[in-house]
């Protein structure tokens, strides 16, 4: 009686590692500014909890179908479509419990053993994860530092797509980085999944979570509705992570067997949160002021490292997510290992933040140290007593 | 670009089909007898909806640990043991969105590409589905008919163990025979898994669906904690179907896994409904009703199938499943296709219900003709009045 032998390719999340090294802290009785936290600590908005209830009165606590019930894939087809600019039915719609489920079912419809896939690096790790879990090849590529964030490393992406690969994962708007392409950039990458015919996962999880100008989605391009899945959340929009609802946007052949898998997953995800679902869509104003409150964070969050001596950060107009560079301020306190520096920050002041390391494996030639700061999850009045504490304790 | 290649074995459940059947049927004006639903038309217990927005209100509405919040690890360990006289943890419980999440990380983690796995056929189809789309062996074991109900070939059974066997799943309160193990049958596959070594599925979904008697679970048998992973589920006993939530008990090792496969497939179960899942096993007088209420049905159900000429029935103490015997009632109205006996009954009589193919390739020498029946989701009048008409057009 052993485990199964592809455990051993199965990854996770290491930031949970982050949670619990606070948590235990804060146990001791010290003071936590958690920015390690990609969650949001805003309220539902009234309206969709109502909506959720009434479903519920309505006797919507039985089965519905796997892909999800009529009412809401045909919301999000119109809404998605509208957004980006696509045509969409409720046929390239499958709903799941999050945006996250999307990735592994990507994996496993588009890939076979030792396929190679593109994926982010510095990235969201379950991609990864999920590419070794089912005996693909991951292809990491990387981003370079720029004036006002981050880019893909273009010349990089096409070599690693030009020694075979299958599918390419792509998030704009960038977790943990905080960046987005240009359009320039995004439609090189949308030229390299024609040119070598790749699957594309574009993970839109943070499409609208911007505060100036507008998203746009890749699979809008010529040639790309055909081979891209849009992971597609309420999570973050609606502040609705716990409550498990987002879909899969995919070509009709792929949805199927995106259904399929639901049926032998999980049947469906909860009934009456799909009903919340179509409330959520149907009247969006509650949002608004969660977004404007984001801003507030931003504003503070990006102000207080821009005070931290040896830290440079850019100002993103997306995510929740700020990527400072500390490499500068690590050297003049000592610091080699950017693990340590997190650590002794959080002892030293209850700044609770991840590193570049929660993100992929480093690599070959990195040289830069660099945090991740997240500020869904923390006041704009703690951001600031926070980060004081921080920049104190960096200047020494 | 192709799908992945792994996609062809992956299996469904084919009684949608027959959902769907009827839902045509019924939308040309026709009025339907369902009893092809394996779901509970009655409401969820009002202590539970409203435990569940007492949660929403205190903000229980982010992410949650992938295991499950603690409080509903702690109780299902309390009252899964007690139930079951066995010594749990919370360390033991692993939260899922549903009984059915754990069939497919069950056979991930613990079958390798190539084992063989045995399991129950008739039975669930998503056993065979996980273990064919996981690479794995299939080693279907059969039933045969007895006095009261049906029973295990303990001779294949032991048969097919010994050609080499990873793991076995066990359904007592078998869906969708409706029958139970005895002491004995129960005892002989213990030990068949423990002189084989195998690791066990325990799918307890009927476990508290019974209307006399108590269950007894093959894990608390000894030497089976250790080699035992049960599937539990809220959706039958607290009408919680669509809620989706259950969870894996399984010894720590085997829990860690599973919980590792939660933090890469969905995050985490809806934060909400686990608070709701607490209120329920704290207060579970609500559900005591409904347990009534399918007796009721069931005792209407098995009355209403014993007046049709060429059909018998067993009476099940448990689950909400019918499995009769109609060989001589098709014999006499001249069909030798059981599926074509259940499309005319459909549109003769409006009478809906899956048969033996729904529920797994009929094993060689199956020459008894078997339909199944759940009374879940039909009114004991429906009851009554839908198999009046089957029994009037059965007699001809």
């Amino acid at each position: 009686m052993a485990l199964a032998k592809r455990l051993d390719d199965l990854g996770t999340e290491t930031a949970f590692a982050v949670s619990q090294a606070a948590a235990e802290w804060g146990a001791k009785g010290n003071r936590i500014f958690p920015f390690h936290l990609g969650d949001i600590n805003l309220a539902t908005p009234a309206n969709i909890v109502d909506a959720m209830n009434a479903a519920i009165a309505d006797g919507k606590t039985g089965y519905c179908p796997a892909a999800g019930i009529a009412p809401l894939r045909e919301a999000l087809a119109a809404d998605i479509g509208a957004g980006r600019g696509m045509d969409l039915t409720a046929e390239n719609i499958v709903v799941q419990s999050g945006g996250k489920p999307v990735i592994t079912k990507f994996i496993q419809t588009v890939m076979d053993p030792g396929d190679g896939v593109l994926y982010p690096n510095p990235g969201y790790p379950i991609y990864e994860s999920q590419i070794e879990y089912f005996g693909g090849r991951p292809l990491a590529y990387r981003y370079h530092e720029t004036e006002s964030g981050f880019a893909i490393d273009l010349d990089q992406l096409r070599e690693l797509a030009a020694s075979g690969a299958t599918a390419i994962v792509y998030n704009n708007l960038q977790n943990p980085l905080g960046c987005e392409s240009s359009l320039d950039e995004m439609q090189a990458i949308a030229d390299i999944a024609i040119e070598n015919d790749l699957w594309v996962l574009s993970d839109e999880a943070y499409f609208e979570m911007r505060y100036s100008g507008t998203s746009t989605s890749i699979a809008s391009l010529p040639g790309m509705a055909e081979r891209t899945v849009i992971l597609y959340t309420f999570s973050k929009k609606f502040a609705m992570t716990g409550w498990r609802l987002g879909c899969a946007v995919a070509p009709v052949a792929v949805a199927q067997q995106i259904a399929k898998l639901n049926t032998n997953d999980e049947s469906c995800t909860t009934h009456f949160v799909q009903a919340a679902g179509v409330e959520a869509l149907a009247r969006p104003e509650g949002a608004a002021p969660m977004l404007a409150e984001l801003q507030r964070r931003r504003d503070a969050a990006v102000a207080g490292l821009e005070a931290v001596d040896g830290v440079s950060v850019a100002t993103p107009e997306a995510t929740f997510y700020l990527f400072p560079n500390v490499t500068a301020a690590m050297a003049r306190m000592g610091f080699t290992d950017v693990g340590d520096f997190a650590t002794a920050a959080l002892h030293d002041t209850g700044v609770s933040f991840c590193t570049r390391r929660h993100f992929g494996r480093p690599q070959p030639g990195e040289e830069q140290q660099y945090i991740r700061l997240a500020y869904s999850g923390i006041s704009v009045d703690d951001i600031t007593e926070g980060l004081g504490l921080f920049a104190d304790w960096a200047h020494g």
